[in-house]
Formats: C-alpha cells, structure tokens, sequence
C-alpha cells in the first residue's frame, strides 16, 4: 500500500444566491482572507458602480463584445439579468483547476444552472439572506436604483431562493464574517472528501 | 415565503481508521477544543491502560455484561478485537442527537460499518496515517503490546485501510492540530448541507 495523499486538481467553488443577498461583499472578504485562493472575473456588459475596477471586479464589455465572447466559446456561463449580460472566461478557470488551484465564481442564479452541466463536480454554494425583510433593506441600501428595478429583483430573488435544492451547500449571510468562515470551512472539508484520497494498492 | 433556517437535529459523527492511527488522541484534543462537542463513550471489555477512567475513556465491563448488552439492544455497535470487545450505547446517542446536540463516535472499523446501516445519514470520517512507515512506528511506540500483537495491528490496520471508499471523509493524520482543524471544518460544512436548511413557501 502506498502513502495516502490528496489530489492535485483545484477545486471548482460556486458561490451564487439571490440578488442583494451579499455576493460580492462576501467574496471580497474571502478573497482578502484567503489570497491563494483564484477569484474569477466575470464579464459584464452592466456599468461600473462606483469604485468598481475594470480587471478586478469585472471585465466591462460593450454588448457586442459580450455577444462575440459567447459566439465563440469563450464563456462556460453567461445570463442576461435586468438588462445586462455577465458571464465567465473558460479558459481562465480551466488552467488554474489544472494548476491545482481553487477558483471561486460568484455568479447569478441563472449562470450557476450552466456551470453546473459543465462542470458537475463543481461545489455550489447559495447564500440566503437571514430574512427577506433583510433582503429588501438591503436592495434598497443600495441606492443605486429606481423603485421598479428594486421591485423587479425583489420579484427576482424570490424565484431564485427556489433554486436551492440545485445547491451543495446553504450559507446564511447573517453576519458578513460568519458567511466567510463557512465557507473557508467548506472549502477546507470538500479537500477531504474521500473521493479526493489517493492511496494505491 | 419565510425566514430561512438550519434544522435542530444533531450529527452523528463517526471518526475511525486503522489501528495506531491515532483516534484518541484527535478525539481528545477534538473534545478540548469543542466543549459543546458529545463525546460518546464506549463500552469495552479490554483491561484500562494507564491513565484511562472509566466513563471518561471507556465504561469498563466484564465480557458477562457486555453481552447482556449487546443480547438487549443496548448497543448501535459493537466489534471483537485483538480479544476483546468494544461497543457504543444506544439510548445516549439518541437523546442527544434529538436535542440538537453534535455527538462523536470514535470506533473501531468494524463497529462504523454497523452505525452506517443504522445511521446511514452520520458523516463518516476516516483517519488515515501519513504513512505505513509512521504507523508502525505509532503502534510499537505505545509499548503496551507483545511483537505478535503488534504485527497482527499491522494487519489488521492495513486491510482496514481498503474499507475507505465507504467514508465520506479522510483525513490525513499529520500533525494533531492539521487533523483537528479539518474535522472542525467538516461539521461547520455539514451543518450548512442543503438537506440541512429549511424555507418554506
């Protein structure tokens, strides 16, 4: 019998769940806390919020860019959400996983459904609001849009939470550091699974 | 729709591997670092090593009473090894894992394949050495057992390496605080499982 050890291949980590749930709050923090850990960068043909970095948070495309990226196989997830397209870089992910290097998506509800027929041992995780009251505050907050777009993903959301069962995992995004340890911890138990084990006879 | 939650029940987690791997000692400090953690005590007919307590380590019994035990469906599980006979109370795990309470089982290989036909939703966790080598040198460390006992762990703790694939976990013990740290991680993940989240329409 051979040492026992774990595989190389990365792991593969969806992180998706309504809109205003948190998304990018909670991947910014993991990514602060965990620098190893590859953060992909959707494309988006939506517009900067402010701070938003070209490269960092998303690449910003022209619809015809966007619309060309998917022609061509360049996307393994892409939706269209209130009028604006976002999608993922195939190639991106496909060599850090290679590498041996986990990559977390943090996408739409919609494009969360894609990854999964492309990549079924994906680890897909759904963050929940910790009421819907909360998420509504939360939508608001942002300030950032008019009352129908607000009642729009409201409607949204909803929809998306029936999704769930597609899911692995359910973090409640109660607390911001809370949802990050969670799923530092379900990163760190998905490296133990025994399918991921080596041992030879 | 309504507020989401986790379910109240608790785990059954059941941590074994080979012999000499090193159960207690994870289980202890596990239990040091986790006081909210249940900590099932075993029943055993072998005679206490030294340090060891009765009804903290193990409850100690004559074969007699162990088998009045076993003959009242007083016990989840129970294995013969190396001569003598090992088992887990039934009515403890119960209560505790009605009451919401996370209970550990570390047990003999043979006595988690009984828990997994009565508790087919525990997680299983196996602990593996870092090497053969390592574990051989583990078990004639102790110093407690005859060469013949000894060879016959080796064994024994090598063809229980091949009962893996029906864990859902392994995890490599190489450094104590390594070992507890990924166990951690894996409940806080298994308490985050879909089937584990409640939302109602």
């Amino acid at each position: 019998m051979t040492n026992p050890s774990y595989q190389d291949r990365g792991l593969l980590i969806v992180v998706s769940g309504p809109s205003g749930v948190g998304k990018g709050t909670v991947c910014g923090m993991l990514r602060k806390r965990n620098p190893n850990l590859i953060y992909s960068v959707s494309a988006t043909t939506r517009s900067p919020r402010q701070g938003e970095q070209h490269g960092v948070n998303y690449f910003f495309h022209t619809k015809d860019e966007f619309f060309s990226m998917m022609e061509q196989g360049e996307l393994i997830e892409w939706a269209e959400y209130v009028g604006n397209y976002y999608g993922t870089p195939r190639q991106f992910v496909e060599d850090k996983l290679n590498a041996g290097e986990d990559v977390i998506l943090e996408i739409e509800v919609q494009g969360a459904k894609q990854v999964k027929e492309l990549f079924p041992e994906g680890i897909f995780i759904f963050l929940l609001p910790p009421s819907m009251d909360e998420l509504k505050r939360r939508i608001m907050g942002r300030g950032t849009e008019t009352v129908s777009a607000i009642q729009r993903r409201l409607h949204v959301a909803s929809s998306e939470c029936k999704e769930l069962s597609m899911y692995d995992y359910a973090v409640i995004n109660d607390r911001l550091e809370h949802a990050c340890e969670k799923i530092e911890s379900i990163l760190v138990a998905e490296h133990c699974h025994t399918s991921r084990v080596i041992i030879e006879d």
